[in-house]
């Protein structure tokens, strides 16, 4: 592994990081609908995803990419709509025949044309959605709630015809009348769906918004809940946990996050939160190892980094700079690390090479270097490498040579013989 | 503005974006101690920012940024600790004598020495934290809560009577024994401290359990609750916000959210977040059209990327691309925005030269172009368009050449003479 510049790689000395007992306010007693230890994921890069800006994915590219995500072991992979365009449907059929083990689900208009196209892929599953807000009744489609309910039967009775599955979802349902919400779900989940969908369209809800709205539509209908959060007000990692903790069953994600304007929830991301709470389950269903690679293979297919800042796979997420954290966490990667990063095939780092270090973190890189100094050594040297680290910033070439210069130098006692001069000088920094 | 391929700008025949009606579940009757719309910010960009593995923001820089900061117009501004190094002490004395509007803290140890050189920097306030978890107090400072709460009392007494503003806030809150902590902050409450700080040192909490804690803390204490959100499992948004529900008044942020690993809740997305609460008071407060600018100095003062995914200003964050999302936002922007790129000096736009598009988003290029096309003809040249695009990834230029192809060919009837060839065909694509 690289070491970047003024930065150590730890791992000797460290116990397993079991968040399990991390938390002692653990789940809310009242969370027994949750399914936050038996949750699903809908991975809809291939779709979702291909709404991004610079998405796009010839046919290869997709197989690639639905063999990594099928792989990682998601649950379900969603692709584009086989109407979108005459090689979406090819690709459609191509990602069917692959055999894998997740099972394939297309996302379709609600609407019988686009019903009759999707059903003859060979997908698995469809996803059918329809804007239930004012603003997408009136902007969008420009039909009523009756005519919703009315082509939302025709579709369903028609796809379970077939022998697949069938999701109802409501697109922007946090703006959506809540009466016509749970009259319209209670309608297509007594016509039999496997999943009825709230789909937070513009990326408005906030937690506990949506633990409300699960909880109430957990009441009246009995098929399972799936939820897709977009993330334009930075909430959809934590909106997809709450949903979980309300009874919603599956998460719709993708790579990194990409779909319409900033994207949704991102698999990534999820991941992070799911293990600090399950982190048996999640290490059980899905191969975290894998997740950089399939980030950098998404990263590279729609020309992005990244972010700097991305849960787990950012550059620093397993990065301990200032003084107090290096000190704990050479004792304990616990004090300050929620995740372990070897869960993901990662590796923490002290970044001691900077005028916020302390004298443990030196300490601990004099004994990476096999040098010998007392503590209170440790500490002046610790104040000489922050005193340069006030002047300019600092790469470990730097703190190693002013670590060996102080070492060389104490081979000689510092202080003067009683009638003469300094032996030998330390070399000015 | 520069056009970037594939884009268009959109801006005309849009009204307002009111988010104010935006929500029909709005807030929550229960939430009377809600602070959403009376939050500040403690703005910690040259503090928790300073322990970004990349930050090193010599005095210059960290006048630059302290004064754009005070210019947005956060609420107060969070500075390194004065016993961190020396040059650190210089740089806060010299922030403090700048005469900026936000009040100057600094961030030090539940010590007496740092405390005796903390109110001699000039500072308008201290902020005070000690660990409070099992595992900070075995592996970061061995003290007990016996120790802990004797030191706070010192601490408190000691900056009170130099008549500046105080802070009390426990570490790792969310892994702390919650009668420790509820003693602890009851016992500063009564000393008088200006605010208790609740910390998600790891990034561990999620919403409700914020929501709990905050509103158990708001019936304890009657000072002000500040927290501070780490954003290790991505909630650090969403935990912010719940929190301001429950009863807190004050937020950490960080320009980026750059701090310890990757981060705390970013200004930026906090912006997001709560201009869809309550925009009148966000724009009442803060300069938003100068965010782009204060990211843009941070990142490259950091050397990092602002992430492509970035709230607001992401690069895509306003771009819509799936035909019917085009359509929509065509008619009227509030259906797939929650936000107005406005508020923020940005720019929407429709991406139309790919596969997705549709005819809606095609039309209002030909318009644009100034050609005269029927909505049948519209459509016709939107099959070859998706027709091209499901070839190849498509830029702009793509598009017009088309479009103008397929005008130049109107002139001309393409049906047969009765007796003759073709008298025109229209050029292959």
């Amino acid at each position: 592994m690289t070491e970047p510049n003024g930065f150590t790689q730890v791992t000797e000395g460290i116990g397993a990081n079991s968040t399990s007992q991390a938390n002692p306010y653990g789940p809310n007693p009242s969370d027994y609908l949750s399914n936050v230890n038996s949750f699903q994921l809908i991975e809809s890069t291939l779709r979702e995803g291909e709404q991004f800006a610079n998405a796009f994915f010839d046919t290869e590219k997709k197989i690639e990419i639905a063999k990594a995500l099928d792989d990682f072991g998601v649950d379900y992979i969603e692709l584009t709509s086989p109407v979108a365009s005459e090689q979406s449907r090819k690709d459609c059929e191509a990602i069917c025949k692959l055999g894998l083990k997740a099972k394939i689900l297309t996302h379709i208009r609600c609407h019988m044309d686009d019903a009759k196209v999707a059903v003859e892929t060979g997908v698995d599953g469809v996803d059918v959605v329809i804007g239930t807000s004012q603003y997408l009744r009136q902007y969008s489609h420009g039909k009523d709630m009756n005519y919703i309910a009315k082509s939302a039967i025709e579709v369903i009775e028609f796809v379970k015809s077939k022998g697949i599955e069938i999701r109802f979802s409501s697109e922007d349902s946090f703006r959506s009348d809540l009466v016509d919400l749970l009259n319209i779900y209670r309608t297509v989940d007594k016509i039999g769906v496997n999943r009825v969908g709230i789909a937070d369209t513009v990326g408005c809800a906030n937690p506990r918004q949506v633990y409300e709205l699960v909880r109430t539509l957990k009441s009246v209908v009995n098929c399972e809940i799936e939820c897709h959060f977009h993330n334009d007000t930075g909430c959809a990692i934590a909106n997809a946990y709450t949903a979980l903790e309300g009874g919603a069953k599956l998460i719709d994600v993708s790579v990194l996050g990409i779909g319409e304007r900033n994207g949704i929830t991102p698999l990534g991301g999820l991941m992070a939160r799911m293990i600090a709470a399950d982190r048996d389950y999640v290490l059980s269903k899905y191969k975290l190892h894998k997740l950089r690679d399939l980030e950098n293979l998404v990263a590279e297919a729609i020309q992005v980094n990244v972010p700097f800042n991305n849960p787990i796979t950012g550059f620093c997420a397993f990065t301990h700079k200032a003084g107090i954290h290096a000190k704990a966490i050479l004792a304990n990667p616990s004090t300050y690390e929620i995740l372990n990063p070897s869960d993901f095939g990662l590796t923490r780092y002290i970044h001691f090479a900077n005028r916020l270090t302390g004298w443990n973190a030196i300490k601990s890189r004099v004994d990476q270097l096999n040098l010998d100094l007392s503590d209170e050594q440790c500490k002046e040297v610790t104040n000489k490498i922050k005193k340069l680290g006030d002047v300019r910033q600092l790469n470990i070439d730097d703190v190693d040579s002013i670590i060996k210069d102080f070492h060389a130098n104490m081979g000689t006692p510092l202080l003067k013989p009683v009638d003469g001069p300094e032996v030998k000088k330390q070399k000015t920094l």
